[in-house]
């Protein structure tokens, strides 16, 4: 397999660039039967969707997604699932200057590394626009997953730089422009934020997810854990620089004592597992984080590279989110259905079954 | 593809179990004309043998490899590289109580619930001694690129616990048993391990790596990404909870300016990207962390259950690494070989070429 | 891997339906820096597109391809090639009765006990419509195997039913509506097929293709074979029941000294391997033939069943090639370059080129 | 993936060489539960063995297999099964001459044109005894196959090169040393392959095989067909020209009236499908027939070339079945075993079933 797809049994293969006419992705292996029409899909979008507060990019984009293949009367018939969405914001302009030089700490210069050729349109396919057809698979995953086995997924930015936004509320997050659990810090974060961007700088964040509800028996003994999947799917969201399950980091400084998650007739008595043993799912929650590096697109002048090898120093203009962490949230929960849905199709074509239900796990 | 292979053009393919008659792997997809004995691939599977210090199970395996085909009078010939690593030292014993308790935090409970049946005999599948054909195989990779790239790639101990190991000298990890790049600190080490031990408990530990000489050009733009896979491959390892590149979590708190990376004529002023730029090799180093849970393995007595729901107490005896993340340097190592090896034949199909040599990269 | 993809680097992911809005496939891992505009692949796309003679079906779908993605200035860049037909002349009509039968020698039956749900339109996913994406990846493929390696592919209609269509200059193929490379049969083969119309029937073909200037070296020694990847996109080709390689079927009859293709400084003295050795390509040229069923939509009542079991008498009317197999031609053509391409970036990966040359191998 | 694997859910990686020290595979996805022992496939094993009579190879193989992972207390337990067949009757013997001279029709040349190098002892990697894992792992599918869906599956040989051999009775096949279905023409055969051998000569062989019970619903609708992987899996094989599926060639020469398989409340009328529609499997038998040719090793001299491209002839001793189709018999079987239980496995993981059980789709 070329390196566009994710997933082994629910494949989603992704296409476009930014300023293409459009961008989207098939995914093959959808189950059959299952209800589907856009409106499932554009609620997960719209959450992705840029020009939604001051602290993301100003580009308009619709994301109206089309589907434009297997589904009939509203039913998945279980041949691949083309998702399309045009580009519509796509600002005309000169790119002859772009085209040779290297933003820092943009993927400008290892793709011309690469391929030896370019799309400098609006970062072409290294934007992160190219979430937003992950985000629409993720969606489909999501609805089966929900609907077949009772799993919920949700994430959280739980830190903007420095700036701590402790876990309060599950419901706030879809309240906010920062999608904090969090109602007490939000003013604090507007203000941290702001400040940044009067300056011309950008900052990191970290997201938090779980999964509820995801059953035992998914994934496997040796390379293609459960943990690993998630890692790799992660870990491939622009911008992100270290995902970890469960107690993660922290796990490096712990003790066995501490660590061990122990279990009652109840479950388990702690979770620094995040849901994981083995590579493989347990019932607990599925959780953990994945922090994001500040966006390098700063108007603060920087020294870089022309494609002739010369010194210059470069200036990124145009409309870039500060925060580009802020809005990965519903792309780590689409990422994550991803690779649960994987998981649990390759549960049932080794095994026969979807791996026991969380619920039935204990008394 | 099943679970058990990693890569999708150098595959690796592993089987046994901890205690079954042997353990191995499949290379496919090696190519031909590489000079390759069991030598190249011993003095690897030495570095993470077991019973070579008191910090590490006291198991004694020789861990002997051979080459059961692919190597014709010494070279690969481009068909699979069969190898196989015989078990000699399972005890044997009364495996009926074990398999009816769940161990806490270990594989037990994950894989009696996905597939219904469990070997039980020293952890089965689920043991780190299935490291050992992964090592076998990077040290194939890991020669193949020394000598068609000039790649080298080591790992160390940078932390055990609370107790940091700073970075002093390459040449010292090999001269310890912590494999620490630090001579300063090994006193204090062993202290802090003994102590460990005599408490019946176990600790976590940090290993760091770097891949120097590596082309620009790897990975792919989305999905596929280099740092994808190698998130992948190392939290695909036992007890791994967090893989970082770069700056990694530290990421998530830099603003813009701090955290791009600039360039010059001589190359990059920093190397926070570890050497990935949206997913795709930069020539800079690729670098990177991963954290490992401590061996849940201990004499102390925790609560779990028996296979018949009823709540009991677990003590683990047996021949135990208290902090398991000291043997996982040369497994990280062959990972990180692995991936790159993958990486640079994925680059070789499409592009035609290995990736731009590091070295030719700059004035 | 789902089902709808076929090759490992050249991979091309088909999705669509006959009736829905739009069919189109992505092609994933295309070399970048080839020139590909829309208007080399329509040219392929017009010789497979319906409507051109009296004996392929009447539907008028122009066929006209898009580039969503991929191509910057008029060349790859490296990333997916997202093509895209839309469906614009689907009759609309009431498909409540069809959905309830199942046509004999139809998908009907085997979509249904396998999904349990269908789109009948048309055919949905079964129809031979889905092969335009096929043609059009095919074209792409087809053109970097022509600049980067000489390669021409071409095939030919070399019996209608019983009726053989010697083989007498390729110039021909596309001077007749029967893709015969033969002008003194034609006249016979339009009064036999019109027969077979009047009469309600419809006929078998077999197609002949060629492959000159494939390098020595494509293909692996156990199961990837060169044979293998082409029986299996040829067999997957609708209609296609038997697939042959050289002399095929023949290689049965024969005796060792006849069927051994001896060698002279030359090149090879015959070619009943069809440029294949323990499943390599020899650098003579790649040659086999598909045997292709009758249309099985005929206008003669057939017996049998609907959803609930009943015996039922069926007529298929619609707008049906009488000879499936004519417009299979191009078809034929696009897989075997697919799979070529596939083998030949395989090859690169593994062994660092793209095979030895054709025109190298002999003085 | 490399090429050396067949099967995307159950996958089977094959290695060695004819006389490297052993040979096997590894079967990854492999159910758990599976009551399994070495006699279990070891009957499949001992079909395919050299040495049994007159008309096949005088090498002398046990060909005992080991199983070294994946089963515990003679259960599979859901990891991998490797399986291992030692090669004892290697011949020592000098290869200097071998491996510079390129026999006709054999695989040396394209190897030496793919790898550069070549494993010259008793034709390496190309040798039919890699059929053997093939077989031994068809042996896990065919019995899984067997007792989770009750399909049988077998094979004949139908003709010796323009020797006939009907169609009398499945019960023959085993008793005979053609594999013939036959017990009336077993000495017309016998005298016939006596005479090529005397000759100095060798034949072709057709192999006609059906499975009968395969559920509905298996197999996929665009490329990843059944009929395709069949197909793959059966071209894949060693000398193998030709792949038919149901009526196969015939197919190309028949009328839509008399192709179609018309059905009533019992069944299908006919099977001119061989059981697939549309790529996916009817219910009906799944049948069809390969086409081999005459084993090249023989013993008249032959024109060939040297590695440097000298002209010579070649005499090919050794020891060789003059027939090769004849024991092609148990790895048809095998191979049509993968293939059914890889799809019956993607069936499971997409639609939630193994698809609809032969008997029940009619009354």
């Amino acid at each position: 397999m070329a390196g566009s797809s994710i997933g082994k049994y629910f494949v989603v293969t992704n296409f476009g660039e930014s300023h293409g006419p459009a961008i989207g992705c098939v995914i093959d292996g959808c189950p059959p039967g299952l209800a589907l029409s856009t409106v499932d899909i554009q609620h997960d979008l719209d959450r992705r969707r840029p020009g939604q507060s001051k602290f993301v990019t100003q580009r308009n984009e619709a994301d109206a997604v089309k589907i434009l293949s297997g589904v009939y009367e509203g039913v998945t018939t279980g041949t691949p699932v083309a998702l399309l969405i045009e580009n519509t914001d796509q600002r005309s302009r000169d790119y002859s200057d772009v085209v040779r030089q290297f933003r820092p700490s943009h993927a400008d210069w290892s793709y011309w590394q690469k391929f030896g050729v370019r799309d400098p349109r609006g970062g072409g396919r290294s934007s992160a626009r190219l979430t937003a057809p992950t985000v629409a698979a993720g969606a489909v995953a999501r609805k089966w997953l929900k609907e077949a086995l009772g799993v919920t997924i949700r994430a959280r930015v739980e830190a903007i730089g420095t700036l701590e936004l402790p876990f309060e509320d599950w419901e706030e997050v879809d309240k906010n422009p920062f999608f904090a659990a969090n109602a007490s810090a939000i003013e604090k974060a507007s203000a941290y934020l702001m400040e940044l961007r009067k300056a011309g700088n950008s900052i990191g964040a970290r997201v938090q997810f779980e999964a509820v509800g995801v059953p035992a028996g998914l994934g496997d003994p040796v390379y293609n854990r459960l943990d690993a999947a998630l890692a790799y799917a992660l870990m491939g969201l622009n911008a992100v620089k270290a995902v970890e399950i469960g107690s993660g980091v922290e796990a490096s400084r712990m003790n066995g004592v501490a660590a061990n998650d122990q279990m009652s007739a109840k479950g388990f008595l702690s979770n620094n597992a995040g849901g994981i043993l083995g590579g493989i799912s347990s019932g607990a929650p599925v959780t953990g984080r994945v922090s994001i590096k500040p966006t390098p697109s700063i108007v603060t002048p920087l020294k870089s590279l022309d494609i002739d090898g010369n010194e210059i120093e470069v200036v990124t203009r145009g409309r870039h989110d500060p925060c580009v962490g802020i809005r990965a949230v519903p792309v780590v929960e689409a990422l994550v259905a991803l690779v649960l849905m994987d998981a649990a199709l390759s549960q049932r074509a080794q095994c026969g079954n979807l791996g026991v239900p969380a619920q039935a796990l204990f008394s």
